[in-house]
């Protein structure tokens, strides 16, 4: 019998997944450019972490509050971004404690880190605020700036600055529990997709674990597409390219195999 | 007594809401950064449409259904990008039309543009899928690349790539009834947020009706903060940056009023 898993681990067995809430207004008004989405997409792909869906939404206690409970049964792990700074608009923090039902204190363990950050009486009650977490939550260190994020249970909250988040998302990548890491092996065709789609299909059928993806590019007047695989089977993987490639030379064309992010061991494998 | 909105037409006399759905497992795994989000909510804002949540969820056919159907009743307009084109992984309008329980046809109209566009003989069955639409749906101009968005109801349906993505809201925009827009102010100081939020606080809560949120940056090792007011009323909008001025000079900054992108002759009107 597997073990049951603790409250914020991951059950054995299935693939582990993962949910991110973008706090703020001003990445709905478009004033922002979300930049944290594709790094923790990234990150956790490589701790063998799916995200499954990002909601971007804005600072309004009660919405926060509904999402968080709405999306912390159905993912293994949670990540917040934003609000949780020192000006009134900064409410994360007390929305994650009234959506789990706890009372929000001041840290004592936040509030020592920021006693020795800043110089005698400058910690103000402005500053305290970044102090604040639900009760019970352990800490996420902020080598940039100091004000830590927090855990509790299956919700890490982070900042929405994307320096402090980075940092915020390294010191806690050790306490996740992973999976398989999503391998992934990238081709790049100048043909458009239009012309590789039915031969695509047929890959696609007799490779049902491999996900594939088609991608149109158009880069100075060359129109061209990349198409990906994905699996966390570098067997699967590997027999998917080679019917990619057969796929391809039976229409005439030589498919480009591209370096993948976060994944240079698959080409490299291949070359 | 209020006429009846429409199907697809907001009702009257409140905000004009939208949801974006972004669907892709591209932008999941972080191997594309999304450009969308901000192009489509400042333009709606101009339209003054409030983009009030965003959700990036992958191609996976139940998850698209579930989300469209949760989604598509609680905001006046749903805009989707991404999942339009030839291959076997474009499954959005398979997905509308599900959740909307209607046939999908190959729509005669969309059919004769791709007819049009195409040489005599290259309408192949893969480019034929991208005339594929919900029976009903009226077509949303593609000026770009020819294969048509659309439309049923609420729901808006777009191409993912930018270029497209952008050509398609332009062409769509006449057809959304909006509100009043969102109209913002821009003050820099050179201060870091936690100097400014008892202030802040205090203009916030003698200025309800305005939206103020403060958004810390670190340029050049200069730590610094942007103080955005956002209100549909240019007079509540001036008296919140006449107390936001007064405020910073009793604390001894002055800041520097910015133009607002799309929203020039706020900034004008000031100087």
């Amino acid at each position: 019998m597997s073990p049951k898993a603790a409250p914020g681990e991951p059950k054995a067995g299935r693939a582990v997944t993962a949910c991110l809430l973008i706090i703020g207004n001003e990445i709905l008004s478009g004033r922002t450019q979300d930049k944290n989405l594709a790094y923790i997409g990234q990150g956790l792909n490589e701790l063998g972490v799916r995200l499954m869906e990002v909601r971007v939404i804005p600072d309004v206690e009660t919405v926060i509050i509904d999402t968080l409970n709405q999306v912390r049964g159905r993912f293994d792990y949670v990540f917040t971004t934003g609000g949780i700074g020192p000006t009134h608009d900064d409410i994360t923090a007390d929305c994650v404690a009234k959506a789990f039902g706890l009372p929000l204190i001041v840290n004592p363990e936040a509030r020592a880190i920021l006693e020795a950050h800043y110089p005698p009486g400058q910690l103000t009650e402005a500053r305290l605020r970044m102090a604040r977490t639900p009760e019970g939550a352990s800490l996420i260190e902020n080598p940039v700036s100091k004000a830590p994020g927090f855990r509790v249970e299956n919700v890490f909250v982070m900042a929405g600055i994307p320096a402090v988040m980075q940092a915020m998302f390294n010191s806690l990548k050790h306490s996740l529990v992973g999976g398989k890491p999503l391998r992934s092996r990238t081709v790049k065709v100048e043909l458009g997709e239009s012309f590789v789609s039915d031969g695509l299909a047929a890959v696609q059928d007799s490779h049902p674990d491999v996900e594939i993806g088609s991608y149109p590019f158009n880069r100075d007047g060359v129109f061209g597409t990349r198409l990906v695989l994905r699996s966390t089977e570098e067997s699967e993987l590997a027999a998917a390219a080679a019917a990619l490639d057969a796929m391809l030379l039976s229409l005439g064309v030589e498919g480009v195999w591209e370096e993948a992010p976060g994944n240079a061991s698959a080409s490299q494998q291949r070359a």
